[in-house]
């Protein structure tokens, strides 16, 4: 590591372990990509919206020019369908530039940012980036404990991390819960409502958070096209906040920071309803059939509000490196999170059913072959 | 502007003033989309090479996937072009994403920056970003200054941006300058040597910038593959360093930022010799077009080594703005430098023979008007 440049607090960052592209599984087990299957990073297993795939074709002859540094086009969209006006409207390279810009935006060196235990990774890595401290809070259930949260706020907190449904737990707060822990945040406290996943809610489980936006002046919500609209090879995600919170945002972030496709292909995506119906009902179903095949297989499971399940592999801290080995060598990719404090799960992504059924059979065989 | 969030350096920084797009002028002042030249940006007037839209139709099967967050293909194509392995490169979601990193990798808000007057606002948006002291040297003769670059350096300061050639005057100088200037750094201090428009240099000026990477430790090369190579609205740049510096340009880096229809470009876009040779003779015949055009038209130019010049259009502040809205009115795009500290100047990108005739009859009426 390096000691002759940067701050000590960069120097200290771990990276971001992404999941393993098929292409490297392939490379390093020798498998042929056509018989991987990947359950690994929650992506859509419909691929790109037809819908999309024709507004990148569309776009793509102006592909030499510079995109639209304000996304004049994207944000009519977005500012229509959660009507706020479009100033208060960021757009993200994937939601993961606007944690990272509200990392940036809000604190500063020394300052502390309040995010819960078992929770996206980025909040940690954009935490370290600026040199802040990290107040980690214990979960409850492998869930957020949003008391816990509010009462771990100190004088130098700037911006608190909530995600909703959580990731790599699948756990879920409710929108009432949601709502009072904002009233007790202090209003000089950024509040980022990461909901990444929000488009798997059922409908009884749903919530205004677009509509919050305009009782909270500190809450930020933020939310991304990688997940339930298929689009996370392009990279396009948002935030929604008030004027004063948005135009700080907009100072940190990049000019071209969300490329042109991205750009056409979301708002393609937005209006195409059908494509995300049909991915929302493959993946309820898809997670009833995980969910049966854990309790056959007598694995304790974290009920999921989101398109992944975290499962218990073992008892021992290295079960879940284990058994995701054996799922590799199988052409099988999932979530090895050890990195995230639960080294006897693993967390799977929901898929075709004819993938889970893969990913079902092969996990089968690794556990009988771990316990014999 | 907020008072109640964020540092106090963020909400001092100045937002980016990109280039307007064609659909915003074509709002603005009622004009038809295909009726407007735009010379604004510097992009590649033959926009996306066709090799590149093949690789990217290749690559729009998978694009409900992750982009590969280690870009394996895109970085092993990069290390054989300029010989260096793969663990010395670092991709941005295009260079200014490179330069944000370096910004955030490499220097604590106090320490300081230098870089020269009239060189990309960017390098004053990412030292403004992190809170760092600004040491900007005075310009010679609209370029970079080094022995005054090289004495400005002090204790604290961790990072020099260099451009080279410079925009937005395209002044240039030489290799063998830039390696003196190399040798006068101090170890410490990390130099972005900004080559945004390398490929538009004439043979008898090019230098081995990959090359000196191995001699330097301090040193960062950046590319684009905006610029010539017609890439700008898909967003993919690079750098070249050691893995010392590489390593903590990763950690800043967000995981995925560069998009797996960019990656697949960037690879065919690399590798099309012919699309690159077609660029520069363009550019090098539109350069003669505009030379002899300002001549006629008695305006002084700084001579330039990209693919757009700075022209004087009058002698008072105000004359930039004011020819700038002239040539909108007409439908034609350029780029006012007046927040360059350049009012009296404009920046024009070199397009195809038929746009820069159509620049140089907007400009001649424009003047005459102004004049009248």
């Amino acid at each position: 590591m390096s000691k002759n440049y940067g701050p000590e607090y960069v120097r200290a960052i771990a990276p971001y372990q992404a999941g393993k592209p098929i292409s490297e599984v392939a490379r390093e087990f020798g498998l042929q990509e056509e018989n991987i299957v990947k359950l690994a990073s929650n992506e859509n297993p419909f691929g790109v919206p037809e819908s999309a795939q024709k507004a990148m074709a569309a776009a793509a002859a102006e592909l030499g020019r510079y995109p639209d540094a304000n996304a004049f086009d994207l944000k009519t969209a977005l500012s229509k369908r959660y009507d706020v006006p479009m100033d208060w409207i960021t757009l993200g390279n994937g939601s993961n530039d606007i944690l990272e810009i509200a990392a940036h935006a809000f604190v500063e060196r020394g300052q502390s940012v309040v995010y819960s235990q078992y929770s996206f990774a980025v909040y940690a890595l954009a935490t370290q980036g600026i040199g802040a401290r990290h107040i980690v809070v214990p979960a409850k259930n492998h869930g957020h404990d949003l008391d816990a949260m509010a009462a771990a706020i100190e004088a130098d907190t700037k911006l608190v991390f909530l995600a909703n449904p959580n990731n790599p737990t699948g756990t879920f707060v409710t929108g009432a819960e949601i709502e009072a822990f904002l009233q007790k945040v202090p209003a000089n406290v950024v509040v980022v409502l990461d909901e990444a996943y929000n488009e798997f809610l059922k409908k009884e489980d749903q919530y205004e958070s677009a509509a919050w936006v305009k009782k909270y002046p500190n809450l930020l919500v933020s939310r991304t096209f990688s997940k339930a609209y298929g689009l996370a090879g392009l990279r396009v995600g948002f935030a929604l906040a008030q004027p004063e919170v948005t135009d700080l945002m907009n100072r940190i972030r990049q000019p071209f920071n969300v490329n042109s496709l991205a750009q056409a292909a979301a708002i393609a995506a937005l209006n195409d309803k059908e494509f995300l119906a049909k991915s929302a009902a493959n993946n309820t179903a898809g997670y009833e059939q995980f969910v049966e095949a854990f309790k056959d297989l007598g694995l304790e499971y974290v009920p999921s509000y989101g398109n992944f399940v975290l499962v218990r592999v073992g008892s021992d801290d290295a079960a879940g490196a284990r058994i995701n080995l054996a799922l590799l060598k199988q052409g099988v990719i999932v979530r090895p999170v050890g990195n995230y404090g639960l080294p006897q799960w693993l967390r799977i992504s929901i898929g075709l059913p004819q993938e889970n059924a893969v990913l079902i059979t092969a996990l089968r065989k690794a556990l009988a072959e771990d316990r014999a």
